[in-house]
């Protein structure tokens, strides 16, 4: 059984691995004090272009979305998000539990538009209770989106420029940030998001690593005390040199990227397979994601040998699917799946 | 100036001021173990016909929203309500401050409907992914809702049905519950709202009282603590009198729904002025909250004679606007207004 | 029965009372616009001698500091109080519901002292892993205590030094402030408490309101959207008239210190009652609590006839009880409680 | 460099990263429904006695702490604990942050006594003020303690006995449990444990993992929805294969006992040690903690070459300091420090 059904599937990239079988029984501080960690951070101080970044190592993209936005938020602050956002649906209220308000915008193909955010933020301020309503402090957006889409250059930055008018913090989920920066659809490359932004996440857990995200505050203006706010979140390694060696790792020579870019040279042969079939997509995603629409026939020849997600059922029976490739697709899967097809 | 701007412009109904006068200085136990409260408590009984109901009195709507949403909910459950909701909109947040998701349904002029209702839990409990999303467990509607409209018994007898059978909580807000019964439109009674919901509360600040509203658990079955949950939420009264004899007041004699009766009195008489001079409403509202749709002009005649509520602006440059009645209306404001328009 | 259980067993001052007669139907702006809410913020900011002070009208202890100290706390933040204030054992963890930690120091008759609140600080931030602690950012503490005695100036003094050391904002609870006040023990005023706090709030329900306290920050520097932050927390008045026209007359001609001195000239002729006894008293209070230490025969003596508390049982069988008078008590009490004893 | 300072210096069990390398493409479904997690759940239900135990892994400790807390009280409920167990001091207001008091007792060696909790409780529903209290519904305590010491078999049936009284859930927080078990001076085994618990977790990053916690439910009676809970809470793994894979391990064979008995073996050395120079020890600890008080020259001998912990100091100007042994401990280390004192 081939299995294109996330793109975590698999351990972590090798060379992780055996570093950390090198290094095992090395003694280093807990916490993030150890020295992977201190040299993760200097590569993605290099990597992103802010030799003053805050940079701190989490564990998953939940933990990490809520952690950030608490702590970035006052406590009556609210996040605004696209309705496909993955704090908007996928993170089982993570954020409302730390008492904020997830406001969505619409989604476009995953993407919030700044137009649309612009014009919320306007009707907001027009509205006189607004003091009675949750106050939007902070703009979240993924990259790619949960639909595999890519922010141009030009749309972040006409978003950043409504954060700025309307005293937004602008946060960018990188959960598979890689995958994004890989692509050739994408005209942003790391130093691009520590400008745009004032925080977003390099995600490990999804591009290579068995687990862990690099929080970045480009201008080194990570929240007071932010060390124990991670701490009070229960996102605190006590042994930080798990991920602090993987991002140390991933940082080193290009592998973050090279490794990404294997992706997606895979997800551009599982595209091309579906297309020489007359596949039509759900949407035309430059990622690892693809959406392939599949007929009942179509996903009986897959049945028991290829694995992927029903994403929606349509009305006329087909079913919009989801292939995801990583950093582990092995070529031969995609062989495989075309001779199935 | 006169001021149809919301229900609670002025203080509260006579009598109860009266009765507050005359009871002063009797002593009274603290937190609701007074004789005013068991009165009202008794009298609440009988007007919703639950000899065995479970009644608090807390002090206004957010707060009782919050409390009795949060009391009620696991600590990962979510509540759905209309997009044009009061907890969804109006309340900052308070609910997610809680901890708890705000799940959205589309507003039918304020209402939720129960097929949309039952599409969205298909829907969800459809997807695979559902332990990853806030959990639905308690409906949440407003009668009258917050544009004056009114569900009928059959409508509210079907969300109860889809409650039912997907296990969620039906709530039901009644901050203006008096405005609503009391309308020639409304084919629901006390009785009927104790026999369809798990809770709901009587409104008294907008319906007569300084403040307060009480809130009903129909078949006896508060949580467990209550009495300690609404003191953790800071909606504990000490002087659990001022809220026990507002409300045993109001249900002495039917004093609520008579005084809610004169509202929607007014309330026809104030839409009929907006009507003979051929003035169109963005909504057609049976209750004491009316909304016509203004131009310039119009609004013009009204300035510094007038107070209303302007709800939106229409592209062709017509306000929606809002005039609500109360228990407090006298006749000749309308006269008034009839006279300036 | 005559009652000493507490000093909420009655309803308003007759003054007040009086007031809402007279003014119950003119129309006012809701959630604090109101022309009481105005006058009184100009009464209060008089009387505190601070021009720029803002100020909030809350309904109650409970409600009232939970929400100034999530207020004002970084979400990480934790408040430091006696291991017997009101937040730490009789709010049911509502500042605990709101996120942040309670920790103790010792109670010297309700009191914290300055010299261990320093030992403390500096034994923190001695220890290497204060980072994994909940981190203090706010002294809180009660005038009258919760056992009825008394700051002095330099006590406070000292602890305000010790504040602006560690940084740490001071919040004084004034349920009973004008009890403290009118105590001739009293060596501060309120323009002290205005000089030497970060904020303080006025109590309102103990000393002749129905309901409401006045939450003051003296230099002006409220929290941003502190508004929002209270409707929040569930804490915000519909009718802010009610509040605000209470302290409004509170606050007009010295009506409050007035009254609160009715009570301490009550509470002195209360102890005078016991002391004739050689009844002693379990703490020196200047305040209006008294606490006698009863045996079984004496309590014998006013059964049925004198309500009052019961604080604890000590282990040679007396009680310690607790006997409260207010601004409602009439000399005739103390005179009937003597003839009883 | 020698450190003894805690258990977590080094990474994990060799055998651990050998089946992480020899599996590390094998493709597994997420979120723990991989095959690894599930033959962890089986060795663990074995080991416990307790084939319908839920069992649930999680991150670290203070997550897992934060996470089982928050998911078995009802929202107002308290936990309480040891005034030095690690939910009281070191996990910077985790529990707080989820609404939650923690009630502390006094700590005896790091352990709460059966009586001094059972008459806590009686004190407090002796008080008739208790419904203004946050309310007690859980017990924890740590296995070892925090200062390496061990409940009895005895001590734990008394204080579970409490809690069948009083209607408390008892959680055992095992970070170090197999450190506990390890020890010869332990009478209770896991079965034990999870016949006398609601829940406890089994330990892994202290011992032999690089990160994860197990969560018993030793009846099957996990919260309901508590992956759901979990995720709320950012403690769900994407890769569950990680957790899963190690405790898979760790329970294989009974390695995590063994790699535990090392562990007390070489504290058992470390202790011969100090006491052979005379050195005394600030607790009698039989677990892997040990607590030596070192005057200023004999730390000065270990300056530079030696790392341990500083606890506390001594009025008289020595230290308490804590030295920790691990499976990773060579006994190599323990003759260098014999060596350097």
């Amino acid at each position: 059984m081939i299995s294109f059904t996330c793109d975590y599937n698999e351990g972590a990239h090798p060379l992780i691995l055996e570093r950390l079988v090198q290094t095992n029984l090395m003694q280093e501080p807990g916490y993030g004090d150890d020295s992977f960690t201190q040299s993760a951070r200097r590569r993605i101080r290099e990597a992103t272009a802010c030799p003053r970044a805050d940079i701190f190592f989490l564990g998953g993209g939940t933990q990490t979305n809520a952690t950030v936005i608490d702590g970035l938020l006052p406590h009556y602050g609210a996040v605004i998000a696209a309705e496909t956002g993955h704090i908007a649906v996928h993170e089982s209220g993570a954020v409302e539990f730390c008492g904020h308000k997830v406001i969505t915008l619409p989604s476009h193909e995953g993407k919030i538009d700044a137009g649309e955010l612009r014009a919320y933020l306007e009707r907001f301020y027009a509205d006189a209770a607004w003091p009675h309503m949750a106050h939007p402090d902070m703009v979240y957006l993924s990259f790619p989106s949960e639909y595999g889409t890519l922010y141009t250059r030009s749309e972040l930055s006409a978003i950043r420029s409504v954060c700025a008018d309307y005293q937004l913090k602008l946060f960018v989920d990188g959960a598979r940030l890689g995958y994004g920066l890989a692509s050739p659809a994408a005209d942003l490359d790391l130093p691009a998001f520590a400008a745009l932004c004032d925080v977003f996440y390099i995600g490990g857990t999804k591009v290579g690593a068995l687990c862990g995200e690099a929080v970045v505050f480009p201008k080194g203006d990570a929240p007071e005390h932010f060390f124990t706010i991670i701490k009070q979140h229960g996102a605190l390694f006590a042994k930080g040199r798990l991920p602090g060696l993987q991002f140390d790792t991933l940082f080193t020579d290009g592998l973050y990227l090279r490794i990404a870019a294997h992706a997606i040279e895979q997800a551009g042969r599982l595209r091309a397979v579906f297309e020489r079939k007359g596949i039509p997509f759900y949407i035309d995603s430059p990622t690892n994601q693809q959406f392939p629409i599949l007929t009942d026939t179509q996903m009986g020849k897959l049945e028991g040998k290829v694995a992927f997600e029903i994403w929606e059922r349509l009305p006329d029976g087909r079913c919009v699917t989801r292939f995801a490739t990583s950093w582990a697709t092995p070529p031969e899967h995609i062989d495989a799946l075309a001779a199935l097809l």
